[in-house]
């Protein structure tokens, strides 16, 4: 058996998984065709739809991690020559774009400074200019912490008959993902963070819009394990084996959605933003400043500057993991060295764990 | 919770976990880029080399199932134009083909009839003819219960510059996979199989021959989530955040991979070899018929006849799993109906395993 330290898990993913969590993943492994398999995925699809807000038939778990999910919905809804209008804010938005380049698709990028978000005018101006096939933002930018709005986005993109995606890795659980009333044609999150599922699986999400231009697409998807006509036959469809589904990891998505909708997504999103109130008003009182925009912030992700006195943040970082078992994460792409990122996600969105957190930052920081 | 049934699992795979893997599974989630996250990969790549039988370096679990380490095979080592002759007799060879197509290669194929396999010295014949840059044969056709002998292969593949690529999914864990002894420059293979471990993970392995080729591409590879220039930096390198590794998979592939160097290759191979001979003979003394070519069969996949007398075969399997709890496989692709496929796979490879299926058989089979 491996030798595994226990960690409070307070950096941007994973995230504290509950007992009952790891619990359900070491439930007895059965076959993917077995029947009682296929009520599994069918109360597990369920499931994903009430958390995504959605009635689309095309929900999900991706048999990947996060990042699978986002290269299913490039591969799928992207065509050679399609145009693509990407944001770009902070590695997330970097990394969509990659993966739409490979898709084949001809990318055009919004930025903005990371940490701060679009303006939803100046994106519906810009769709309106540019009449793209594909338009994408991050809903939660995991590297900065900033909460992109994305409620007047989709009557622009559908006008032009083109497609709106999201990546809500971060904020599917923790915050409102209205899938159906935004508009939002396809989405991806992980298990990882605000599902407080270990990570392993990517809930997906395709509307009857981004599924008609999945079934008239006049190129093959580049990818066949990845492609949604083969991967939605099991899933959906007519049960045709594709590959072999990791059972045991969506027994644990099945009992963290379960837990999720047992408390009520409105309560857990209220709890998110209670322990980041909580946090925030600590860290503020001890000196501490948040480098994202007060407008825009995630509240599972905390974006603190590092200390000005303190010259290897990196050695703040290993002493909290080594001496209190506290894992934070370090600025990502521009942000490296400059910022830390504090997660509250999931089944870590609790004043115990915000004590825990200022605690072990008190020891370790020096005043 | 969700609702799961005890089985027995003696289909195609998934297998039975022995219990300490699915204790691994559910032991504390931590950080992907934890520093005791990392010596545990570090141990599992050690662990794959031992049962690989290879010192490649780029040897790691994709983070997909079984399909996922082939398709990451094929996307990173055939660039578009590439010469790819692959072997069809099963279904796996066809999907092997289709993959190779969607990483642009141009795929000439060798076939044999379902069940049988390739005579090595018409392989090299094929391959002096078309000086292929890809070879790619399965070495256990799990939709047939194929053995295919790829000890004399390796030369020929190479003196065109060509890569021999295998698909092992079945046979690792339970079969002779010899990677460096017979020249094999990229193997993958799932965990659900010989290894015993949940289905989730892909064994992949290179040569430092695939790697050269990998590292002078002169097209980027389709998939960036599959793409090993960025996940052996992960993996292997400089410990490059690329996507969040599913944790706790890990953790249970470790334990199952311990099992099998604890109990040795060697012993495991006799095990999984005296099961198979014991069940033939079971079988065979109730009037069973074997659909697989004696020479060349898999001591780890049986693929039997359906006795004739049996109009609904479902129905059968149907009974054996509600009655018994024991799944047996279908016949896939153009054996379907025909024939059943029973494993003995890993921990599955047990005499206690063989009285179980045979007393079952003898229950709901008419005689």
């Amino acid at each position: 058996m491996p030798s595994v330290p226990q960690r409070y898990l307070h950096g941007p993913g994973p995230s504290p998984v509950p007992e009952s969590v790891l619990a359900a993943l070491a439930l007895p492994c059965i076959g993917h065709m077995d029947p009682q398999f296929m009520r599994i995925m069918n109360e597990i699809r369920e499931m994903l739809q009430q958390v995504f807000q959605t009635e689309n038939e095309m929900t999900l778990p991706c048999s990947g991690t996060g990042s699978a999910g986002a290269e299913m919905l490039m591969d799928n809804l992207v065509e050679p020559g399609d145009i693509c209008l990407i944001g770009i804010n902070g590695v997330f938005g970097q990394r969509l774009t990659e993966k739409a380049r490979r898709a084949g698709g001809t990318v055009h990028n919004l930025t903005a400074p990371w940490g701060q978000v679009f303006d939803q005018d100046e994106v519906v101006a810009a769709i309106d200019e540019l009449k793209p096939n594909i338009v994408m933002l991050v809903h939660a930018e995991t590297s900065t912490g900033a909460l992109q709005p994305f409620d007047r986005l989709g009557d622009a993109v559908h006008r032009h008959g083109g497609l709106l995606l999201m990546d809500c890795v971060t904020s599917l659980g923790g915050l409102r993902v209205k899938i159906d009333q935004w508009g939002v044609d396809g989405a991806y999150s992980g298990t990882q963070k605000c599902l407080s599922c270990p990570p392993g699986l990517a809930p997906v999400t395709l509307s009857e819009r981004a599924m008609h231009k999945l079934n008239h697409r006049k190129t093959t998807v580049n990818s066949w394990y990845l492609d949604l006509r083969l991967v939605g036959n099991y899933w959906t469809g007519i049960r045709a084996y594709h590959h072999t589904a990791p059972v045991n990891m969506n027994y644990a998505l099945h009992e963290a959605l379960r837990i999720i909708l047992d408390e009520g997504l409105e309560n857990r999103f209220a709890r998110h933003q209670q322990a980041h109130e909580s946090l925030k008003s600590e860290l503020t009182n001890r000196g501490y400043t948040y480098a994202s925009d007060p407008q825009n912030s995630l509240p599972m992700l905390n974006l603190v500057n590092v200390p000005t006195e303190i010259e290897d943040e990196a050695a703040i970082r290993r002493r909290l993991l080594e001496e209190h078992h506290l894992e934070i994460g370090s600025g990502l792409g521009d942000l490296a060295g400059k910022c830390w990122r504090i997660g509250l996600m999931g089944h870590g969105a609790r004043e115990e764990c915000v004590q825990r957190i200022v605690t072990a930052l008190d020891a370790v920081v020096p005043q």
